[in-house]
């Protein structure tokens, strides 16, 4: 009796993966994110929520039901094997956000439960595809962007010790610091509206932003191209190794040939020999 | 009789076509669309109008009335075939905006009357080739666009709800938050204009600003090199495969030859054991 | 006689073009060149000019001669071929600038003859080079800047149609425009700084903005794209041509010693076949 | 005696370093730099420093101390050949500035201390193998750099002469000029900030400022597409190198038993006649 409840069990198990797997299903789901971005965007017009704000507050809570039941299918089916999915785990935490209840200092969640939207990327394969592919390009960029970051945090500490006290907006923190010399990185009013007014107190200032510029820009100039020398290689190597193999079997072909050649070579004049030396 | 009036009609529009796609006349069209762009230019400078105001006007509407003319004789030409060429419906739609009366609301489309001098593009065939490239180019970018874009759509909701109330001028709506974001992506002042205003109601605004600068960079950085990527690869590709192909045409005479050198061979030995054996 | 004058005249041409193209008095050039580019420094700092004003003019002026002198014995020596030679009319103007009288109208050429120390481009030969690279890397975007250039254009007339009236500093002739959207497409300030300001009495300007800034940015990503996919073309080229040519060497080569391998086999057929037909 | 001594210094210096070459005092070493990093990063922090300076200060000092040692040993170790070293180097001056009295007219090298994280660079062989290759990438930049700071000069001096008097606080002297032109060139506030402001006591400026801008981003486009360039034809050449010389062994493989053969056909030839003429 035990033993049929077993394997009841797995039946079930196999019958919700197979359902939840389903083309079909899949598609309605990804069609109720779409439906829930188009929501998520009607909200934030007052509008649209003066006139129908119940119906959409309802539509958005049926649909974010939906997903729960969803993620605790997939949960039943594939046990800790689920956290094992990156695409899962991204999911579980973007569905679970909208759990929270955003009261008091958790009050920025309830802007976050637009990431549910970005399950988008989780159902459409091509999308994952993209995302695989866009992390993947971080790891050709990894050891130069490490380079980066250390040159980077070398310059926010010396920047907090010269530029601290007189700009504590600016450099008063490591934090602060950082931020700005962000904002450098990405030449966002570094002169007129950093550099400039620092050299006013400082005027040698400038023997620190213009060479701090050039290295960061040229470093990072440095990440780009390894990402880009790594997707031109990569291409290259799925077209190129396929020719080449072709090429070398051909070349292997015509070395056999020849080696027959000359074995029958061999054997004529071996043969041609024998009725002579009769 | 009225087989005569149809054997007539097909041959006006033959006629047409031969006169409409006649070398000269493509090139009096052309030079009609220089001479105005030329004089739409000078009806910006209020000297120029004031001297020849009504001169100007009527060359344009001279103009004007040849380009009508034109896309009616290509429409009676192709019929709805018309319609089915993307630059003749180009054409169609940059020439009609002239004709819609620019009173009241319509007024800008005045304005728009200045696209007709794109028509140049339709006319060379140099240019309408690179257009077509760029265009083709979008192809290749079209899925991480589509990841851009979910990022974008996302970010400005979940902006609007956050910042939406304390700067109604750059977060107010979804509309208004879509294009302050354009700018962000566009780093321009973004840190001094947009950000560190923000983040002195609401400290930990970097941590929003800082990683969607980062994602939205990085995304567009993989868009240029995949459209890059692309670029390499069908240059590569149409100068390596003629190449190639004369590398394989190579391969296989010499296969050829071997073969024949050893059926040769073989029918050396043949002839060889037959007097011997007599 | 006069057969013998014209017998030294060449002579005297000959050797001038002897001493003006010899190697150290090419070297004494570049290094009065530079020594010029030293004192023209010199020149804008006011304190050295209060010390040793006259004689750095001096030196200046004297430094002149010398190149007028250089230029005249070039002339001479080449004629008209003279000024066939782009880099021959570079230092012709260059030079020629400094002998205007800089005055009244004319004061800005003062600070034109600056332009004189760009020689060193044309006597170190790595730099002509590079020059000459860089001159060339803009024939493959020719077409493509063309495309770009017909869309500026348009846009600019466009703009100063519709907010021309509004915001005549940046809008208020063609002039003004060309030069304002040529600031938005470098992205300074197009948005806090124009695009804002004009969406505040056009409040959809944004439609204008951010297509024009997309099709401009795309438009140039495809300018670079194609010096990139140029540059990266004529370096495979160069490497890929040679290696290839070997490569059909040794094919050839194959393919000849099989051809003899296979009439040395008919000739050995033949020789067999005659002393057995005895 | 004194040869003993001779031999006893030796095997001093083998034995220190032996020890300082030792992957467990390097990884030591290592985790001091990196201990010393988040110390000064902490000494940023008033906070902290109020709860616990007199330690970190302390520790602080006590890491120094044993760098101190490690480059002395390395010192003893390696005598002069130390300084030819790029890496030592960088580590001497890096140790060498904490050493310096930083007070009165040096007081900025205390800052400059925090330049001893950049260590890290010193003992992660794969980060030292990155900066190598970013400086080896300015080898390829080189030539096209001078071109651009030979017109970046010229500018200056040029701008200096036509704008200095008017705008003192931007191009009242060379290096006011220098370091304006170098944030034009990063088109921070090129034009809301620079070229407007002068347009409007200059209205002929845009003549200087849009073809210094097009001529320098064109250059340094093409200072990076030479960068870009190099490292794929690098990567290209190691790959395609080893591909290429596997093909032509193939090819020679070919060739020399085709001649093999055909010295076979030879004798076999010579030694059927051998028997014919007998």
């Amino acid at each position: 009796m035990s033993s049929e409840t077993l394997m009841t069990a797995p039946s079930l198990r196999a019958r919700l993966q197979q359902f939840i797997e389903n083309n079909t299903v899949q598609r309605i789901l990804l069609a109720l994110i779409l439906v829930n971005a188009a929501i998520l965007g009607l909200e934030t017009m007052p509008a649209v929520m003066a006139a129908a704000g119940t119906v959409l507050l309802k539509l958005d809570q049926a649909i974010l039901a939906v997903f729960v039941l969803e993620i605790l299918i997939r949960l039943f089916v594939h046990r800790l094997a689920f956290f094992k999915d990156g695409w899962s785990v991204f999911d579980f935490i973007v569905v679970g956000i909208a759990l929270v209840p955003a009261s008091g200092p958790f009050a920025v969640l309830r802007a976050l439960r637009v990431l549910r939207v970005l399950r988008v990327l989780t159902f459409v394969p091509s999308m994952r595809k993209i995302v695989g592919a866009l992390l993947q390009s971080l790891n050709g960029m990894l050891s130069i962007a490490m380079v980066l970051g250390l040159v980077y945090y070398v310059a926010a500490v010396m920047v907090t010790k010269l530029f601290g006290e007189a700009f504590p907006d600016w450099f008063g923190s490591l934090g602060a610091s950082l931020y700005t010399l962000f904002q450098v990185m990405t030449l966002e009013s570094w002169s007129m509206g950093i550099a400039r007014p620092v050299m006013e107190q400082f005027p040698y200032a400038w023997a620190f932003f213009v060479p701090f510029i050039l290295i960061a820009t040229f470093t990072m100039l440095n990440l780009f191209i390894a990402v880009i020398v790594n997707a031109v290689q990569s291409m290259h190597d799925d077209e190129h190794k396929e020719e080449h193999a072709a090429d070398v079997a051909t070349q292997q072909q015509l070395l056999l040939q020849m080696q027959q050649l000359q074995q029958e070579l061999v054997q004529l004049r071996a043969e041609l020999k024998k009725p002579i030396a009769e």
